[in-house]
Formats: structure tokens, sequence, C-alpha cells
């Protein structure tokens, strides 16, 4: 059966892939007297009392929103928030499996900007954390950046920072394979989307100093006509393509290190990556068809390739990120994820590859490794208490170990099922 | 302990009672590619195709939003979105327990009418129906309104329906064990908020025809000054206290057959019940402490006594409606829950008691019974279908075995947590 067909029937035959269960048991009137009235009022008055509590005593303290607005779902565009949320729910039971997150899908019906910052906004008393979603460019920069000012949680949109990490972590372990160093390569992205402006933006901050962006239209460069560039895109121009040069692909990967691709399918020939230099790194992220297959790359002589297929080696996935981000975010109760969790997480991916399993093939560990949410849920929240964004404070060898047992009991728990 | 103290170790323990949970199994890259990229893809197609396949691709079918403002929660009043957690959350595993729904808590932290009404719009594409809960009187009334005619699934204001449903499913348990008809009964209600205003209309709709109403100043009547009457009274006051009677609480019980209080701790006093008809009902529903406790109005002489309590006998909670309720008009893909639908759960609630087996410390079904959900989500899919509301046709029959076993099943699975 092809895997459309099959994805279909599996949505179908489960009704979706979400449910919620409880907590505690609740058989007689004693349970009920307790877990609800008269009891809850207890909890209700503490809150009432100190509205942090609700942390500690409601769901609230586990609980992420995956919030979109439906307007640039996966690569199919402006579909709408119904059509949204076969996404939205498979990134939460993502957060689940991989972070024991309770995430809760959230589609809004509103496409204006400030609308649906108000909206997310009055959502905050009952999540931990906001995830947002596949929301189109260049309004999602506006999004995030308006409910980060407002919202004392954490509001991350994945399609950026998760896809930035995920693909430095990558960058990371590629380098130590190939002996070179981040702030002496050639880099070139292509795609200078949500996802494109991330990676620059993270591989700037983690000390890469050439770096070219490229749009649709070619090189990006400071001075060039500026109603072809948002305000994100201009900020990385003072920091990327300090030689302005101009011109499309073909010219900008001649001599590159590392070629990153969040395009579209199929743009990276043979002849761009022929044209690279030696040990050259492929990071070809389009999904569902990439810039380049695995194999078409190593045909080409890239020594490294990764893509976002889980059917190739080096599997460049959030999957890897999110669940282990936001564990160890909420874990300390952070108010914000900020540049250096973000750094923190790339680097605790990186390292779970250590340089005597490094193989061209294997530059990150796979997306089902069990290490892997531990080892960023700890990192996290150690950058957290450092940067001083955490309402709590904990051991970060305590976030690993528990991170890793109740994710443990996650997959033990639907064993079950 | 204490009942509070044990409720608040309870909710710390395990921060909170509801938790997300998969329904479908993820423990391998080409679980990974069916259940998210690529072939999730597959189903957002359809649902852009078609938006109500986001009832049976998606979580959306099964799911119903808990959503209050915080401004009215139980009796404790306006403390906040993010003190009446604790009671959403507490709502939600109830829907699971006991009818298979898995329901989100919503707290918004926003308080003015308008914007309330718009955000919880905007929530419709991933919901199969909205429990509006805990929102302050009379603006609850002007919220429902105006949700039920800009959405197309269920919108039900708990506090007024719920409460309606099973206090009128008391009554007519109440009224066959008595041998007296709703038509000829003297009918008296303690309470004009959203419980009792919902009450009223409820008994009104199903043949009720002497019914009077108090508030806190006393029996109210058309004609009265009507800056004290908000515009659902003032609707109800056209077929109530057709006497245009005056007057307290002592004078409005005198000579009824039934006395029903959604008003406070203590106010039917001995005297008051005394006064009442032969074979008096009183139904004293203030929670936690009711108008009366069920020993003290036995002793005063009624016949059959009803309380919110779980340690007296018959219990007058919702928790018998709003699960089954909810089954029903989402089996049924209902696009509202209209007064057809109500008096099928009540008259449902109530025929679980066969005359053989009342008595008057059971004219109502345990909340526990398991067979309570069934027979109301059959009886309500039934309504719904007749009434022209659902968007499926299932037979009833299949709906309540349905019911039954899910509901099992939910047990079954918590016994293994």
């Amino acid at each position: 059966m092809d895997l459309n067909e099959e994805a279909l029937q599996l949505h179908r035959l489960h009704n979706g892939k979400l449910a919620t269960i409880p907590k505690v048991k609740l058989e007689n009137a004693h349970d009920l007297s307790v877990l609800y009235t008269p009891g809850v009022a207890e909890p209700c008055r503490e809150i009432h009392k100190e509205k942090d509590l609700s942390f500690e005593l409601t769901c609230r303290g586990n609980m992420v929103a995956v919030v979109t607005d439906g307007t640039r779902v996966l690569g199919l565009g402006n579909i709408g928030p119904e059509a949204g949320l076969p996404v939205m729910e498979g990134k939460s039971i993502l957060y689940k499996v991989f972070g024991d997150v309770d995430a809760v899908p959230i589609c809004l019906d509103v496409t204006d900007k400030d609308k649906f910052i108000e909206t997310v906004r009055y959502l905050q008393p009952n999540f931990a954390g906001i995830n947002l979603e596949d929301i189109e460019s260049p309004k999602c920069y506006d999004i995030e950046d308006a409910l980060k000012a407002k919202m004392d949680i954490p509001v991350f949109h994945d399609d950026q920072h998760g896809t930035a990490i995920a693909c430095a972590a990558t960058v990371l372990g590629a380098l130590r394979l190939v002996k070179k160093e981040l702030p002496q390569v050639k880099i070139v992205v292509n795609g200078a989307g949500a996802a494109g402006t991330a990676i620059v933006a993270l591989l700037l901050n983690m000390g890469a100093a050439n770096v070219t962006m490229l749009n649709s239209k070619g090189m990006m460069y400071e001075g060039m006509d500026m109603g072809r560039v948002n305000r994100v895109q201009a900020e990385l121009l003072h920091k990327t393509n300090k030689q302005k040069l101009q011109g499309g692909l073909a010219v900008a990967a001649a001599g590159a290190d590392i070629l990153i691709g969040v395009s579209k399918a199929g743009v990276f020939t043979p002849e761009i990556i022929r044209s690279m230099a030696p040990d050259a790194v492929v990071l070809a992220l389009a999904n569902p068809v990439p810039e380049t297959s695995y194999d078409a790359a190593k045909a080409a002589g890239a020594r490294v390739v990764g893509t976002g297929r889980s059917d190739a080696p080096n599997q460049v996935n959030n999957v890897s990120v999110f669940p282990g981000l936001f564990r160890g975010a909420i874990d300390v109760r952070a108010r914000q994820i900020n540049e250096e969790m973000k750094k923190a997480a790339t680097y605790a991916i990186a390292n779970l590859v250590p340089d005597e399993e490094l193989r061209e093939d294997h530059v990150i560990p796979s997306v089902f490794d069990p290490k892997v949410a531990p080892a960023v849920a700890a990192a996290v929240a150690k950058a957290a208490m450092e940067t001083g964004v955490a309402r709590v404070q904990v051991d970060p060898e305590e976030v690993r170990k528990n991170t890793a047992a109740r994710t443990q009991q996650v997959r033990d728990l639907m064993q079950k099922i």
C-alpha cells in the first residue's frame, strides 16, 4: 500500500491520533469529592492566592499548546486551520512520546495578525508554553516577537527555531568529522523563509562568519532592493554575504563548505554539488522531497549529506529538538526560550555522537535515540537557569534522569493500549 | 485527613489530573512517516477539500473544549482563569471517565464579553463541541446565545443546562414516586441565576404550569422593577408566578409540592419545609453546603430530598448529564444542542430508575451507574437526528452499546496506569 493511502487509513481508523487520559483514579464518590466538588475548591483557592501555583496544582505545568492559523501547512500552503490539524495533532503526540509533554492542538480560525496574537495571549492561563507552527512568513516573525513580549511563558516558532537547531547540530557533527571549524567555513543557505532565516541567525550566533543566504531570485545582500526584503532578512544582511556578491545558486555554491537547502525539490544539481569545496557538507531539508536525494549528493561528491527523510541516513528532524527543549524549559518553569537555550540544545544534540562514533552517515543521533530528549532537556534547563529565565532551580542531572524515566513510562504505557 | 487537605495533596502529587496519550503506536521511522511527515500531508489534503472530514480524520471528532473566563468559579466568585483551571480540568477527566470524550480545559484571560465570544469562535476548527463553564451571570446568557448563533458545533453552558437536566430528571423521578403530575404541581425555585433560570425554563418546557422563581429579594413577578431583572428572567416572568405574588421564601414555599434551591447554604429552614404540601419534594442544590441537609429536610417532613452532595442519597449532579449528552451529540456530529435534546437527556436519566426500584432515597440513578451515559447518549443522538441537527445518522441503539463499550475501555485502561 502506498504511504499516503496508509496514512489516510490509519487516521480514519483511529479518528486521529491524540486522546486525553486521567492521571488519577476516579472510581467512587470519595474520589469524586476530592477531584471535583467540593474538594477541588481548595486548589482553586490556593491558586487564587498565588497564580503560579497553577503550574504545580494543575495540568498546566506540563501542558503546551501547538498553535497554528493554517496559513502555511507543511509545503501545502494556506490550507486553513481544519486542514492543519493533522499536523498539529501529530506534533502533539510526538511531544508526548519523546518528551512526556502534554501538548494540545489549537487551530485558530483567524488569519488577522493582531487578532491571532490577542487570542494566543488569552490562552496563557492553562499552558506552560506555546509552540507556534505552520504560520506564513513574514507574519510569523511579528507574531512570535509580539507574543514573546506579552507572555510570561515560552513562545517558540518551531518552523524557525526547531529546524535551525536540528540543522545547526548536524553542521556541528559534520564539521567535527571533516575537521573544519565553524568560523572558517563558507556556508550557503538556499531559502530565506522562516526556516532559512532562523538557520542563518543561529549559525551566526554560534560563530559562523561566512554565510550567504539566497531567496528564490538569488543571493541576498545588503543594499539590495528593500521591497524584496523583510525586516528579519534585513537584519541578517548586515552580517552575511559581506562581499555583496550577486548571482544565483551556482555562483553562490562554488567553493562552499556547507550547502543548506530549505527551499524546494531538486534544486541542488550534481553540478552545483561538484562545484563545492572538498569534504562538502550538503543538508537538503525540503520536505517531503529534498533539494537532492542522499544518494545523488553522495554520487556528486558530497562527503556528508543530510535530509529530512526517515529513509536516508542523517535525518535532520525537529523531532530531535522540540520535545526535549520544552521538557527542559517547563521543568524549570522558564519564562521564555532564549538564544542561549537554543544553542545549548544544539550542542547537546551534536555531542550525543562522540568522535569515535562519527561516520559520514552518522553525524547526528537518530531521532529514536532515547538519549536525545534527556540530553536536550538537561542542557536547556541549565541554560535557562544560567540566563535567569527559570522560575525554579533544578539539578540538570535530575532533569536528564527524570526525562529518561518519564519518557520510558510513556513508552511502557503505550505498550498496554 | 480533612478533605481540603487531601484534595490539595492529590493535586500537588500528580501535578493536576489530566494528561494526553497517543491513540496509535509510534516506535520506528515508518510510524513517524505515516503519522507525521510526509504521510500526514494526505489527511491534510483531504480535509482541505472537505472541511468536515476533520471530524473523521483527526481528534476533533471526539474533542470538546471546557471553556471559562474564571468569573464565577464554583461558589468562589470571580477568582480568575488560572484559579478556575482545577475545575475545568476536573470536568475534563469526568468527560473521559464517564463518556470517553476527550475534553481539554481552556481558561481564557479575557473578561470582555465580545472578545471572549470572538476567541471561542476562533477555537472552532479543532473541537466538536464547546462546554461553557463558570462564567458570571448575566454575561453567560449573551455569550452562549452569541456562540450558538456563530458556531456550527454544540455550545452548552453546563452551569445552566446540565444542572437543569439533572434537577428536572430528579423531579420526574420524585413525582412518579409521590404519584403527582408535573402540570399540576406547585414548584418554587429559589435562586434566579444561571442555574435557576435554566431549571425554570426546562421545567416549563416539559409541561410544568405553576412555577415561581425567587431572587435574593423574594418572589419575582411580571411587572416588578425591571432594573432588577435580566432579559432571561424577564422572559420567564411571562410564564411564572401568574398571580404576581410578592413576598419572601416563607410565603412562596407554603403549600408547594416541590422546592428547589440553587441559592445558598441553610435557607431552607424546618419551618419552610413543614409549610409545604404533603409528599413534599425538596432539592437543595447549593454547593458545597446545601440549603438544607438531607437529614434536616427529612426530619421536617419532606418525603423526597435531593442535594448535590455525594454523601447523601439522591445526589443531583451534572456528572450524570454532560458526558453522555456530549457523547450522543458528537456521535451524530450535531450542529447544536437544542431543547429536544435536553428533554431527551432528562427523560433518559429519570427512566433509568424503573417504577419498581423507586424509593424515597432513590429517585435518580447513581452518578456511578454505568448505564447513565449510554442511555443519555442514545436519547440525545436520537433527538438530534429527529430534530434535524445531526450531520450523520446512527442507530441510537448502536450509540448506547458503543458508549457502554468505550467507557468500559477507559475504566480498564485506568486500571493499568
